[in-house]
């Protein structure tokens, strides 16, 4: 069930210099801006911990937050970590098990994460996540205080290693089997939104600001 | 913006004896029931690597598999890993830039794997992978192959620890920011699944059977 994954696999170590190969930087980012939640994992006492947080890119480098007391935080600083952006696209249904499938796209992220320091870098960053996902809220938003500022950890690592597995496409049979009398396809999956749901205290005349109303989750322009 | 978080944060260690705390196995099941992609973590030369890979649930032993010669797989093997699944289930806006959340649900499972031994029983595993997705379908496909079996590695371990977080529900801002004129709320996000994109060497006279038109991702009784 996974000849597909494997040849259809390639690992590209990310340089500096011009890009090559089927996964340039351009293709990374892509997947990596394609949702907000990445899958960190570090080791605690030789044991791997893998928790969901929420990432965003700025240029060439990945960013992650979280408490200044976060376990995960405080794990992970200075020793590596991976970070892994995935897209589930689809299930891949072949007319043997063995080919049964899924299409996805993934990119992970190798490194060792440093503390943003001094309090402009930090809100910067911080200003980076919410205009990221929403254009232009972090003016109309209550400023930081002194507190928030010194409760959250921005981490941060510069994009030089990373792998990308990516499946696309129909199924790809064993020889022989195509003619076999079962359906077989891809089941698409797509993250889409709902409608947005106003907090019960937002006062009436309120209105849907525009980077709600028009969110599109993996929006680059946004 | 993870105090929230942190405040609505439990973590479960689950025993055999009887169930306790907002998390019971239940809870941990239909999370890990919601989606088949999780996120496995295994340490390589003291470094982590996360991976995304499919998993499935049989009672309480979780399973996933790959290639016989998968690196992952060969890493994890023996050695103690964790296996996380994760939904996103929507973006918390917030009055300040801090108290900006997700919604989401994640369990987050520690363990050694094992290989499932033996032809009967690796069949059987992944019987349950084909059709715990797709109701039924195991008995249309082609048999597999001794080959085919040989080339598979199933990986399982005993869901005995675990650690689940939960977010849910509107924003949750500093007091007195209530008032403020910033649109909050939440916008939701979900998961879906397109029409089913037939394999272009299906025969005229192939029906789409039931366990596609009617799947549903997540579903527990599929």
């Amino acid at each position: 069930m996974t000849d597909e994954e494997l040849e259809r696999t390639e690992l590209t170590r990310l340089r500096r210099a011009p890009e090559r190969g089927r996964f340039d930087r351009k293709t990374l980012y892509e997947i990596i801006d394609s949702t907000p939640i990445c899958h960190l994992g570090y080791v605690v006492d030789g044991r791997p911990a893998v928790i969901p947080t929420i990432h965003w890119r700025m240029g060439d480098r990945i960013y992650w937050h979280g408490s200044r007391l976060s376990r995960s935080l405080l794990g992970s600083q200075g020793s590596e970590v991976s970070l892994t952006v995935t897209q589930l696209d689809g299930l891949v249904l072949a007319r043997s098990a063995f080919h049964h499938s899924a299409n996805y796209r993934s990119v992970m992220i190798f490194g060792s994460p440093e503390q943003v320091a001094g309090d402009e870098e930090k809100t910067e960053a911080l200003r980076g996540l919410v205009d990221g996902l929403f254009d232009d809220r972090w003016q109309t938003l209550r400023e930081m205080s002194r507190k928030e500022l010194n409760a959250t950890t921005v981490l941060t690592m510069e994009i030089t290693e990373a792998s990308a597995k990516v499946r696309a496409g129909p199924p790809k049979d064993h020889v022989g089997d195509e003619g076999l009398p079962v359906w077989a396809g891809v089941i698409p999956i797509h993250s889409v939104t709902g409608a947005p749901e106003p907090c019960p205290h937002n006062g009436p005349d309120l209105t849907v600001p525009d980077h709600v109303r028009d969110f599109i989750l993996g929006d680059p322009e946004q």
